[in-house]
Parts: C-alpha cells; sequence; structure tokens
C-alpha cells in the first residue's frame, strides 16, 4: 500500500485473515510437504484486468515464509492481458500451498475492484466527472477496496464517519432543517473538516448553496435537476451525483458536468478475478 | 448465528466494523443529533431475496444502544418480497444513525449470498445433489459468508485448512502421486478427519477410490467423465463436483448423479441485495 | 464522550490503564476490605476549575462494579468552585478504592486541560479568534485532550495525520515548491479532504492563496505580518495562527483578525487539577 | 528500555501511538513523497535539558522503516546544552515526516520528567534523601514516566497496586486501625512484599513502627513532626515524606533526614521540553 | 478470583479458553440441541478433595449464557467429600454442553492443587513453615494455579520477575560475588521491593545476612546445614528452604525452623481431580 | 511446531506466556547483568525422557533476543538419557537469564507428555491400537499438549468442538434417541466431518453401527463387551476406547482388538520432566 503506516493496518488483517484460513494448522500440507521442499510458483491472470494487491500478496507469503523470492511483472494500476503472468515466487513449497488461497482471496477481489472502476472511469473519458466511492463496503475489508478503487483510477471518498461531515435527510429530519443540520455541524467540528449536504431537489441545492456547503450532493435527481443544479452550484461548491448509477447511465450523468459521481456498485458489484496460481 | 461460541467471534468482528467505520467519531451525528432523541426505523427490503444476518443487525445496534427494541418479521433463510419490511428498531436516534451503514453493510452482503445460494439449489431440485461453498471467500469475512449459504439452502464445506484434509494436484505433485500423498495425509491426521481427493480423470477417480478417499472431488470434468466417475464410485465415497459451474451449467453437473456441486460464485460473485433503513 | 462510537475505543483505553495500575492484582485492597463493604465517596475539587471526565470517571468505577451509583452535580465544561463536589458515587468499597487512582489520573489531567484552554479563549474574548489545539499531544492519550480542550471551550484541530492535510515546510522542499506540493496533495487526496498550508512570510502567504488552500497557517510570523497576511487572504482563506502562544502574547494575535489560534500549551503545559476522592 | 521484556510492551504502546496518529494513513506524506525519496534529520534540543527516551525515538522510525540509520550522541540521563544535537538519523523521508511527531511526542515529555526530576534531586544534593515518583501518572504512559524518573536521578516507587503493599487513611478506616489493617495485610501477601504504611501523625508513626512496617510514609506532616518521625523511627523502617513538596519545600523536607521524597509533581507538571527535528 | 481487576485479566484467559476449544463453532451441539432447550446439571467430586475455581467455573457458563442460575454448595477451599455435590446450575442447554470441558478443565486442574497444596500443609501441621509456590508454572495459567495454592492453604511466592528480586547462583556469578550482586541489585530497585538471595551453604548464608538481604532461600542444604543456617540468621531475615521436597522429606524440612518451604511439585505434579458434570 | 501457521498462533502464545512472568520488567536481571554480558548455556535433561518443544525453547529465546545462536543435539521425539544436553545456547546474557524459566516450563511439560504418552505406546506394542489424546487439555496450553503426544508417538484426536462430530449421552438423552441425535447431526454439517458416536453397551454399539457412525466410542465398556463390539463391528466403523485406562488396563484394552485407546492420563497426569539449564 503506499503509505508506511498501513503495514501495522494491513499487516494485522492479513494475519487475521491468515488465522482464520489455517486455525490450529494446514492438516494437508503440513501431512504432505516437507520442510526443506521448495517451489515455484507463477501468479497469473485467467483474464485481462486491472491488477490491484501485489504488496498484500507478497505480504501474505512473507509472513509464512520471510525468505520468499519475487519477480513481480506489473504495478497495481496496470492491465494485465489473458494469460499474463503478475509474479513468480520461489521459496517454502509448504508456505506456498498454505498461502496460496488467501493471497488469490485479497488480489481476485482487489483486481476485480480495480477493473470495474477503471472501466467505469473509462466510460466518462470525455467529461471531467470523476467515479468515487461509498461506504458501502464489505465489513473489515474497506481498506483493501477503497485502495483497489484508487489502482483503478478512481477517487477515493471520506473513508469512514470520522474524516468528513455528510448531512443527510435523516440528519435534516432530526435537526428540523438542512440550514439548521448545517449550522450545527459548522459549529461543532474542525475548521480542518468539510461537509458535504445530501440534496434531493433543487430547493434543497438553493438551501446547501446558501450555508456554504463544501460539496452538494445530487441525490437521485434526474438528468435534468442536476443539470440545472450544476448551474445553479456554477463552481461555488463542488457536485456529486449519486443513485442509479450503471455502465448505461453513467455517461448522462457525467454530461450534466458534476464533478464526482459516487456508487456502490464499483465494489459491491466487482466479484472476483480469476487469477491463479501455478506451479 | 447458531453457535452462542460463535458469539464471541463474531462479536469481536462486528466491533472491529464499527470502528473500522466510525474511527475517532461520527463526526456528523455527533454534531447534529442529540443524544436523548430516539427514532424508530425500519428494515426493508427493495427487492426479493432470502433473508440472512438478522442476528448481526441486532448485534450492531446493541453494540451501540443496549436498549434497543427490536420487532422482527422473518427468519434468517425465509423469502421475503420486495418492499417487506424485515424489521422495526426503536432507540436511540445516534445509535441508528451511527450504525445504519455498518449494520446494513453486512445484512445486504448476507442475504445476497443466500439468495444466490438459494437459487442455485433451487436449479437442482430434482437431483440429490446439494449446493456447496469454497474457502474463495473475502478475507475475514468468512464465517458470515458460510452462515449466509447455509441460510440459503446449501451445504457447508470445510471451514479452513484446519478442518479436513484436501488433496490437490499440487500436492498430489510433490508426494509423487495420488497414494502417496494419500498415505501420508492419512499416517498423519487424527482419525476424526476426513480426507477428500481432487481427481480430473478416471484413472484418477479409479487410484482415489482405491485407497478409500472419504470424498473424491470431480474437478473440471466433462458431464460424460463425471457419470462414468459417480458410476465407478458407486457410492464407496462421496462425490463432489466443481469447476466451471455456473447457473447454465449447474442442472446437466446435478444430473450425472453427484453427491455435492461445490462453487465459489454463491460467495464471489452474489453482490449486495437492496436492502434499505427508513425512518 | 460524546460519541458512542467512542464507548468502544474509549473503554479499551480505559481498561488498559486500569490493568497498567492493577496487573495481577490490588494486594492491599484485596488483603483488607471484604467483597462485601460498601463506601460512599466525593469526588471534590480543591481549585476551581472547568471539569472535564466525568463520564470516564464513571466509567472507570462501572467496569470494576456494575453495580456503583452515581450523583453527578456538574457537566464537562462546567467551572466549580474552590471545595465544590463534583459527583457522589456509592458502592463496592473494592471497587472504589481499587479503582480511585485511575479515576482521578484521568479527570485531573483532562480538567487540567479545559481549566487552561478556558483560560486561553476567555484572554481573547473581543475577538473572533477561536482556541485550537495540535498533534502535540500525550502518547495513546490524545482522544482524552482533545475532548478536554472542546470541553474548554477551544475548537478541534485535526485528529491525526489521516483526517487532514497539512503541507509543512519539509512536504515543499520535498516537493520543490509550495504550489508543486499542494497540487501533489489536491490531485491525490479525496474531495471531502481540506488543505491546510503552513507559510512562514507574506510570499508564501501569496502563494498559498494563489493555489486556494482550504487553511492558511502563518507560522510564526510577526504581528505585522500576520496583519498584513489577513488583509491579503481577505477572507478567501481559514487562518491559523501558529508559535510563540502564550496567555500574553494571546491577545496581540487575536487583535490580528486570524480566524484561529492554535497551541500546544493548552495540552502540554496544563498539568493537572487537584481533584481528590474522599470517603 | 533497559530491560529486553520492555520490548514486547514498550513496542506495543509505540505501534498503538502510531496507529493514533496515522489512523487509516498520512494523507499528506503519502501525496507528496515519493517512496523512494530519503532525508536525514537532526534532533536538535532548544533548551537545555536532562534527555530520555532515545531508544523510543529509534523504536518509532524502526517501526516505519526497518532500514532507518542512527547517529547518536548522547545517553539518557545525560544533559544536554540549548541548540546540542541528540542524533541524525538519515533513511526513507516518509518514514520521517510520518514518524516525526509521534517520535518528538515520547521524547518531548519524557526528556521533560527527566529534566525536572534532575533539578529536584540536585536540590537536595546535601542531603541522602532520594527524589521518588507516584502513581498519579498519565493513564497507559506510566512506563515511559517512571523510566524518565530514573533516567533524571530519581529512584522509581512501586510500579502499581500489584508489587507491593500501600496502607492508606481508607484502608485503615475500613479495617477499624491501622494495626487491625497491617495485620490483614501481613496475613495475605507474600513473603516477598513489602508493606508500606501512610501516617499523620506522630501517633501513627509509633504504631506502624510498632507492628514493623517495611516503609513508613509521613503524609503531609510539618517539617517539625518529621524531623520528630524521623528519630523515632531510628532506622527501624525506611521513611518516605509526601505532600506539599515544592522545589521550594524540598530542602527543608530533605534536612529533616527522610529517606525518600515522594512528589507528582515530577511527572504530572513536567511539560514538554522543546526538542525539534530539523531536515 | 478475590480481585476485582483480576476479573478483567482473569476473563480474557477463559475467553481465550473458550475459544480454543469452540473455534469456529461447537458442531455436535450446535446439530443437535434446539436453542430454547434447558438443561439443569450437578457438577459433583468423584473423589474428596479441596476446591479451587468455583467463581471460574461460573464465569465459564455466564460467557455462554448470561441468563444460567447457580445454587453453590461450598466456597474454594472448602473439602468436599466423594461423591458431593459442588454445584447445580441451569440454563441454556446448549451453553451447558458447549462449555462443559472449558469449565470442568479449569475446576479440575484448580481443585488438584488446592488438594495437594493442602497435603502438603497439613503435613508440617507443627511446624511454624508455610508452603509456598514457585514460578514453574504452566504458561499463561499462573494465575489460576498460583490462586489455588492460596486456596489450598499455601501463601504465595512472588508473581514473576516484576514484583521481587531474586538473585540466583547465575546472577551471583555474573557479578563477580553474592555481595556485589545484592548491592548492584539495591541501588537500581525501589525502595518498595524486597531482595531474597538463593545461598547453597552456610559461607553465603552469612555473607547474605551480612548485606541484609530480605529473604535468604536455603537451596538444596542438608537437613543440617539448614538447621545451621536458621540459627546463625536468627530472625534477621525470613527464611525459606528448596530443594528436594517431597511428601516425606516435608517434616524434616519444617522441623528446621524454616519459615517458608517452597516447592513446584503442588502445581506441577498435581495432575487433576476427577470432577463431573451430570445432567 | 510442524506447521508454518503456527508460527502466529505459538508465537502469540509464546509472547503472552513471558509477559506473564516478566510484567513491567525482570528486576533482578536488569539491576544486575549489564546489556552486553554474554552467556553460554546447556539444556540437559536430568532425566531419561522423550523431548519435545525444542522450537519453543528457541521460540522463547529467539524473542529475547533475535541473535541468539543455537546447537540442537536432538529432535522432538527423540529419547534422551539422564544427563544428556538437549541444546547449547549462546548470546545476550540478559536473554538467557529472563528466558530460563518461560523456556523451560514450556519444554519440561511438553517432554513429559511425550514421554508419558512413549510409555502408555510402548506398553501395547504387540497391538495395532494407536493412543490418543482428549479434550481435557490445561486450558491455553492445548496446542503444545496435542502437538507433545504425535511427538511422544500419539495420535492425535480432533482438536476442539469444531472440528469433528461426538454425539454423547447428553446429546443422546436431549435429542431422543442415538438414532436421532446422529440423524440431526449428519442433516446439519459438512460432507466434510465425520461422526463419532459414544456408546455404552452393545445395544449401542449397534445403533450407532445401523446408522453408519464414522467412529464408535465404546465407553467404559467390560473387557469382554469391548471384544465383542469389535466383533460386531467388524471394521464397518473405526472403534475407539475410553475409560479406565491406566498403564495396567492398557494392555488388557488393546488385546480386545480395538483401533484407538483415548486418555487423557497422558497430558493431565504427565507432570514435569526435569530438564534444566546451565550456564
Amino acid at each position: 500500500m503506499s503509505s508506511m503506516l498501513h503495514n501495522q493496518i494491513v499487516k494485522k488483517l492479513v494475519i487475521q485473515a491468515l488465522e482464520e484460513d489455517i486455525g490450529s494448522g494446514d492438516l494437508t500440507t503440513d501431512a504432505i510437504i516437507r520442510s526443506d521442499q521448495k517451489l515455484t510458483a507463477k501468479i497469473n491472470s485467467r483474464l485481462s484486468c486491472t491488477v490491484a494487491g501485489i504488496d498484500i500478496l507478497k505480504l501474505v507469503f512473507d509472513i509464512l515464509d520471510p525468505e520468499m523470492k519475487y519477480e513481480i511483472f506489473v504495478n497495481d494500476g496496470n492491465i494485465v492481458e489473458k494469460g499474463q503472468n503478475i509474479a513468480i515466487i520461489s521459496g517454502s513449497a509448504k508456505a506456498i500451498l498454505t498461502g496460496e488461497r488467501t493471497a488469490l482471496n485479497f488480489i481476485q477481489r482487489m483486481s476485480a475492484i480495480a477493473t470495474l472502476t477503471n472501466q467505469y472511469q473509462q466510460a466518462i473519458k470525455p467529461y471531467k466527472a470523476k467515479i468515487t466511492d461509498t461506504r458501502k463496503t464489505t465489513p473489515n475489508f474497506r481498506i483493501f477496496e477503497k485502495y483497489s478503487v484508487k489502482a483503478g483510477g478512481g477517487s477515493p471518498h471520506r473513508f469512514g464517519l470520522y474524516d468528513a461531515i455528510m448531512i443527510k435527510d435523516n440528519h435534516i429530519q432530526a435537526a428540523g432543517s438542512l440550514t439548521k443540520a448545517y449550522l450545527l455541524a459548522k459549529e461543532n467540528i474542525s475548521h480542518t473538516t468539510k461537509i458535504e449536504v445530501e440534496t434531493e431537489n433543487i430547493d434543497q441545492v438553493k438551501e446547501a448553496l446558501n450555508v456554504c456547503a463544501d460539496i452538494i450532493m445530487l441525490d437521485n435527481m434526474t438528468i435534468d435537476d442536476m443539470k440545472q443544479a450544476v448551474q445553479i452550484i456554477n463552481g461555488n461548491a463542488i457536485t456529486e451525483a449519486s443513485g442509479n448509477v450503471t455502465l448505461s447511465t453513467l455517461n448522462s450523468i457525467a454530461s450534466t458536468g458534476v464533478d464526482y459521481i459516487s456508487t456502490s456498485a464499483i465494489t459491491a458489484q466487482a466479484g472476483i478475478v480469476d487469477i491463479g496460481l501455478d506451479i
């Protein structure tokens, strides 16, 4: 991952994943493979995809065998062709066979997300809009999903509830009005925190603009309403379209001139890419 | 989850998921919602699906507000119609707004897996074959995925590397032959552990049968080979078909008479079901 | 603490603090006090102060005796007089004697920070400037220090390295120029993240203004330079004064018209307030 | 720290402190600094002080970059002059910029405590009395504070509730009398554990002496009473003065002939020393 | 356990023990027992023994079913007859069947240690000597073993390396002499810490006495030498006999007049007592 | 240990054991031994035994001093004579003195179990029966006990409640009959899981055979009943004798022709072997 800090958090999650799979021992490998047996294995993509997760793959095997050797042929974010090798690893046969599934479970999911994000981003190439993610992620796997979105060319949204304000309809309702909710937020937060407001119609857009929201989300609006909203906002806030985002609606949404298009599809519907390990 | 023990493991994972999302605080809710505000919310399915994860949803909110009240209308494994309410919860507005996303992230993924498993299992109703899962699961989310497969009517496979032997091609290669691999395994394991052998052709099936493997996996075989294998095995081992399992191939695979059909699709390609929380 | 989420993180830190003190057992209390002995104790302030940490005090005793009863006379942020009671607690004598030191260690430090913050904020009452904190906090105690600043009437700064961008001289040097550093940051981060730039002179202020930094820190500038900077910025960025902030310089800094004044003194030099527990 | 064991406990606390600051990533450094950039930085003291925490500083950077190189010019416990360099570190620019604040947060607090302890100890040079600390420490930071007291020339008190008996007024009250409390303690503890008794007047001193307490604390006594107590005890117990200990009262307290003077001021009121990191 | 603090540490170890046994689920109970089934079970001792661990037994079941009801007939330290009931528990059948083995694993070992300690202590009734334990305990089970020694009427030794000094032959050798080792220790430790010195002959006893060791261990000495040592020491240090302690040597060792007799046998050779759970 | 995975779980348990002993520091070694002092020590067996735990011994010292050097003379499972050296270690004197007790606590218990298991297995040499263990293990020490049984020539039983089904009398009672319990189990579990049924008489043996249990436990039966059971079962299920297993009954039990003999004695009654560390 890009950050050194990630090493600590990510390392814990990877060890946890290995423990989930291995538990009290890899019965098969322990019984059949000798400790001194060595193997060389290829990590190979059975389909064209945007790769993400190479460092995690290495981390899995490093934990099981600190002497493992790697030849890496691509970087995260690169597109590989069907049948192309991503890496060659060599070292302890036990480590390779015990770690195989966990390593692939990471890279298969991460590359699928990078690939789908890349498709979404490519689909709106003529426009300035950037694809961004949501908090609809798999519990305890968010850091890997967010990273993969970035590897696929997307732009990250806030990481969680703690690094930006997002005022939603329920908050507005509880506070009495959008303006009241905004003022309560403004009063209580750090000057280093941005406020995004979810709007559902042009009136709300105007209200959000009026209080000087940093980001205005246009949620589930028609294409026409979004166009109008973008014109009204006129660069005085960042705009983010949300709702009904699919590969087929993407282009018309981007054509409204919004700055960002957020969608859970790139993380939640990506599935896995068939990447295999061959001896 | 069904087991009391699970409470400890599952509780840790749910708290970890909440920490992942909330970090140093839910800035928005903390700023806008008063501690004494109460809410009632409906958990509603926007699509027909097989529900899984109701206990997890409750666990999320119980952690945030031990006084939360629940009305639950369905059980895990039940099919709900589009628009049907799954539950009504009432309690602290802060708890509901802060926990909403994490709770939905669990139940949306779990229900999607139950739903897809159910479709797979229904598709082979005329046959005895049972759908079973694999170890191709999301890291640190396996216990929820395995549970959802069961809620959807599937039958669980081994949980990890520690609770059954699975001899794969790489083990066979390392040991010299299927028979040698089997004997090494047999010699080293508990008498309480079953041995499954992955076979790729009829010769291997015969070899696996000869050593008395408990389960014989028919991996990526043609329908004809599978049929022949089932006849040769003749009930002397459990049979499990694997490879190229899709909704369209499922029926012909089941028609070969295999006991189990294992597929990662039910967990890896399920995506999420649109279940929402409405105030 | 205000957030429900905090309960999990804060609870872990409070349990950790109890374990630090109690280790393998409170030898004295275990030897001398019977399990069924009860006590009533007053939490009393020996000096006038702004209180912070009442919930933590309760949490300490709740962990040791879930049946403890509390009468609480003030709220966090309230000013108490010398000799005033903050709370009366009654319950297990063992719990009270074992938890006393840990509970006081929290509330004494937290109240000292709230008190000093309050003094700083009061000192600049005629001006719009808000006192804000820094990341110069005690390791593993930051969440309590940041909370206390807020209780004392201060405004929080970013929590850590992860919730806002702060471009410092070292980053500028590494990137080549302030503008280059800003553009690299802008390109890589979420649209939900603000960028603060540290400036040391008027030229840098102009450069930061030119790239549209969200917040411009005026670091170690003379009062005259700060005044000029505020005029140049003219409301197009948030201004934050930093460096040489003491009770005696505070007034003239605030008089420059800056929006925020950040200082580590309110957390690092606060010491402890003498709050005691009397049986 | 001096003990190998400390490595495990201290390492956990240092990693925890890094996680507290870095959370889901150092946004600024990750965006601006390339992974292959190198830096050399000086750790420099802006004021004369007694240094403590050099090993912790190294540990912080070792965790972020195991290849970091160090030149260390002083040892813990040494006094440095204003402007003197403590260390030069070189390695990954990302590691240095990400770890800077956490490393300084440790060494600034630890050196402040060592410096203040040293001042206290120097102030009573003509006397035999040793300065010792208390349990009034920052939660989850005690091991660093106790270590710093020792680095500053002080003598450690018990670490927590588990490694020595301290009978206080509340225990005496609960047991019925000092003698009863002592006997209950004696009966229940290991023969390897010392018993300290807190006394408030000469009568209690006599009672403590009579039961053969290992250590007699003279709590909040007048100088005259302390002198008399020391004479009565006459070397038959260790004496420890406590209460109203400031730099100005220290000399007269020491002149009473007590063996130890305990004070929370050396840890609680030390603040931070201005130690900086310059590129 | 007697201390409230223990609740946190002991609870963690008990949960860890449950996770060790239950892992990803109690397959048998989950498959066969319905969640609403209730059971009543007797905890019965098949042999006469000194009971220890009743609170742990309760803790195990409380974790699995917070509604479990208990009738407890004896206290830790009581002697029960063969066939006597220790407790009756009633509640969830799943909780009882899943927790049975873990609960019994605790109480069987703990009661065996209490029973053996009691036998040792009874064997030297005419003498003042107290039986005490050692650090030769089962890794991660020491707190339960030490507690059981106390329940059996023994007296605890230091808990670990951190709560008392014990100078052994290797330390003496490394320091150059017993006196040098003692002085190094004295200089470096808290005034609240006792120093025990291991001696192997009369000369060492005299040297230890000369430096004023708090406790003098007479290690592997003849009965005659121990007698002589006790006379020489003459109450000026606590005496502790060690080495070759068995039920048959115990009486003559105690007759030498030593204060304590330490032995690993009471923890290491106790085995388990047959305590069963009957439905 | 044989499995790479074990490294993570075992490493955590070994670090936990070191923390249990060292706590806030090894006072004696820290005070007396210099950091640069080196030692060479022999691990020597004072009695003939079957060794187990050499890797754990190394792990203990590796954690305290990563530069420690080892000469290892035997492998786990080897029998050493009285007075034979098992290993020579050299490195930091502090690491050796601080780690000594913890390292020996592991290897002494593990070797005792391997030794007793070996005696049991040797005692039935003429028969095919294999000695196997139970779940009556020391809480949080099971992985070491199970490993030692294997090192001593025994065959492992299931690890916990999660890797095989064991239907006991209580399950049978709750389900209504052995057959009903079996069918409930069969229906709910993975096809990869074996079912063992506990039987107490010939009728139950027939019922278990009739439902095709994988393993039939003959619990507390007479030698004659066991013989009859083995004849009836006739190789159609694995047979396991349980109850009243001692060195004196072992031979006649094995003579009945059972496949496995399970006993808690090999783990619960093994005590410790006197293995020492000599400088």
